[in-house]
Formats: structure tokens, sequence, C-alpha cells
């Protein structure tokens, strides 16, 4: 039984001020909740759980049972974001990130102006399976605290450190790897010379990389086309090249 | 201003079995219904436009003020399947396609149980950029007239052939092109040598292939992992694999 106000207050974090102010953001179903709970990386807060998910997993919550909230499916669906609300909800605490570039970087992401969820989450997932760890985020991507991101990620989220803030600042800090920007017109990708390290940066779904953004291309690299579409989704562009450069 | 009558009518038409009993389907907003009206391939059956669209575009509205009815917002709102309807909306009537392959094919899209809308209209966006005129679709893929395909597509819906049927006819009717499915524990991607003509055979988000078209592969390929993803998005993998077909 959950009361009327910490619905309310569960809700405000399906909204971006709400969850940066509160540092906590949710994540749902029984799939990526296990993953947070198995990878530790991130603080629980708070679960929410039906009966049939507590049946099943007796062992987590009896770790977690002083966190965790029996709640039926229609409370459930109350605070869930999702259209069919899956057994559990978690609130998590959103990690300290260090705003630089590991040492050990070969390939990272830039990202400017992503602002379909779906994209974002979709781009971390092909981030986690060509072993990216890292992804910059301009302040004008959609929060990737989004639970539409989360979902989307499909537990990559947890894998992959996404940071947010100005691209000019991060490319300011770091000089000395080459940046390969998705652009129109730039070189056949198929044909490029690709070396790590590398940053990788693409642009918004409509418009693709701003002035300045394309001021800190080293290499102009573009899909070659064979057909009519006029464009690419920008996630599957990233696929594409992010496949390039792991050949 | 349309009837009640007329408004039930083409709701019905945002569902599958109703627009196979007509044979209509629905396309939305001034870009796609632009590249419709050019490009001629698919017959219009009605156009509903706003008072901007018709202003913005005089000279088609002269050639279709026949088929034209000039709707309000509120009325849009009504009858589109969009939460932000776009000036004007198209009923088309579906094409009769034949069922087989086009003698010169080099690259096909064979598709099994792709059921995420998105998924399906990015596919056939990614089969337009890279030169690819057919996709092959079994009977439990999602309805290409679905509108959140024809969305998603992006035009690209306009220059696909997408065929809808049983793929166990479909391969028994071809046997000299050689099929490359994608699979888990297959041929690394980017060693393998791909030729063209060649069929590409995609599988369900989730499930992958089933047995019964994973006996139809001649090739089996996977798109090698560096990191710890579990899978990629179906669309995404087809980019990447077409990507590499074409390089």
């Amino acid at each position: 039984m959950i009361s009327k106000a910490k619905i309310k207050y569960l809700n405000a974090l399906h909204q971006k001020k709400h969850r940066h102010k509160e540092y906590l953001f949710i994540a749902e179903g029984p799939k990526i909740v296990a993953e947070v709970l198995q990878q530790q990386k991130f603080q629980i807060k708070h679960l929410y759980a039906s009966k049939l998910w507590i049946d099943k997993n007796t062992s987590i919550y009896n770790k977690y049972y002083s966190l965790t909230t029996l709640i039926g499916a229609n409370e459930l669906k109350k605070i869930s974001s999702l259209k069919n609300p899956k057994e559990v909800l978690a609130v998590l605490e959103m990690p300290n990130k260090p705003q630089n570039l590991p040492e050990e970087t070969d390939i990272a992401l830039a990202l400017e102006n992503i602002q379909d969820p779906g994209n974002m989450g979709t781009i971390i997932r092909i981030a986690d399976w060509f072993g990216i760890k890292t992804i910059f985020c301009s302040e004008g991507c959609v929060d990737i605290y989004n639970s539409k991101v989360i979902q989307a990620s499909m537990g990559s989220f947890l894998r992959v450190a996404v940071h947010h803030g100005q691209l000019v600042d991060f490319f300011d800090a770091q000089k000395t790897i080459p940046v390969y920007g998705a652009v129109l017109g730039g070189d056949n990708l198929f044909k490029s010379t690709l070396k790590t390290p590398a940053i990788i940066l693409i642009g918004n779904e409509g418009k693709g990389l701003s002035e300045a953004m394309q001021e800190r291309i080293n290499h102009r690299i573009t899909i070659p086309k064979n057909g009519a579409a006029e464009s690419l989704n920008a996630a599957v562009a990233t696929a594409i090249i992010c496949a390039s450069f792991r050949q």
C-alpha cells in the first residue's frame, strides 16, 4: 500500500527536473532490475514489487526487504511510466561520474542534441555491444535517466558511462584524440582509414551537427548511399560507423 | 467539414483488418504526402487538408481539388493517428504487387516476425538508403500499412516494394539466391565473404529466427561483439549487415 503523496512523488520522477533535483531515477521490469541488483553500480533507494516478483525473488527480497514495498497491479500502474507495468519498479540514485575520458579509451561517442529517447537508448545499447564505455552528450540531448531511454537501452545503461554537459568543454579538455564526425558530403566511411583511439561525433536526428561541432571534426565521414533515402536514423548511422571501426 | 460516419470510417483504417478489407491506407504530414503525390505510385483516394496546407500547395490543390476536403485542426485530430497531426492526411490505395523477386535483384531482405512498427519503418528506410528494392515479410510481421511504419520509414515505403506472405513459399519459389541469416554463434560477419545476389534473413526482435527459417540459411552470420550487450536491435543489426554487403 502506498500513499497518494508517495504516488505523486514517484510520478514527479518521470520528469527530468524532479529527477535531477532529487538525484534519483526509475528503472522498471524484472530483467533490468535484476541486472541493477547484480551489478551494484547504482544505489537502491527503494523497490516497489508485486507479490509475484517477491515470490520469484525471495533471496533478493530477503536482502532488500527493508527497502521494498509490496504493491498491487493497480498501484504499480499508478507509478509506472510503462503502458504495461512489469512486476517491479526500482528507484535508484544517480551516480557521480567523472567528466573526463578514462585513460584507456579506444572509442568514445559524442552526441549532439539526440532528442528521441528510443534513439538514445539504442545508441547506449550499440555502444555496449561494441565495447564502447563512454558517451558524452550535449545539454540538448534527451535526459539519459528518462525512463524510455532506460528501457530502450535494455540494461546497457549499467555498463556504459553516459555524461551530460557542454560538448565544447569536453573537446577543450581533450585535444589528443582524433574526432570522426558523421556528416553529409564527407569521405566515404568504407574507404577511410579508421584508427583508434577515436571519438565518433553524431549530430541531431533532423539537423545533423552544428557548425560549432563541425569545427571540431578531424575526419569528416559519410556512409555511402546506393539508394534514395534522404537520411539514416541517428542510431542506425552510429551503429554502422561503430561496426566499421571494429572490423 | 466531415461527418461523424466519415470520421468513424477513417479511424477504422488505423486498424489492420479494415485497411486490408478496404485496400486503403493512410499517410500523414506534408512531407510524406508531397512525396506520394510526386511519385504517383499510389492512387490517391482522398486528401484531408488544412487551409494552411492548401494555401501553400495551390497547384497541387487545383489538380486534386475534387478529391480534397478542407478540414479544421480539431477535425484533423479526430482522424489522425499522430499525437500532433500535421496539416494533411492522405487516404491511399494499396498497390497490387507481384510476389516474386525482380530478376535484377542484387540484395533482398526477408524478415521473420518483426513486430515493432518503428523497427519495420527503420528497416524500410535502411533498405532504401542501401538501394535494396525488395523486402519479404512473414505473416507475423507488423502490417507495413500501419501508420507508425509509414511514418518511421520517412517516405522510403514509396521506393521499396514490401511483400507480406509465407516466407516458406517465398524461399520455395526462389532457390538460386544464397540466404545469409543473422544468428548467434555464426561466422564473423566482418570476416565473411559476402557476395550478391543475396537474401539477408533477419529474425524477430526477441526470439531471433525460427528453426524452420534457420534451415533455409546458406550462410550463418553473426555481428561480432566486443562488449556485453545481450543483443542488438533488429533494425540496427539489419543496418550493419547491409553496410557490410555494400562496402
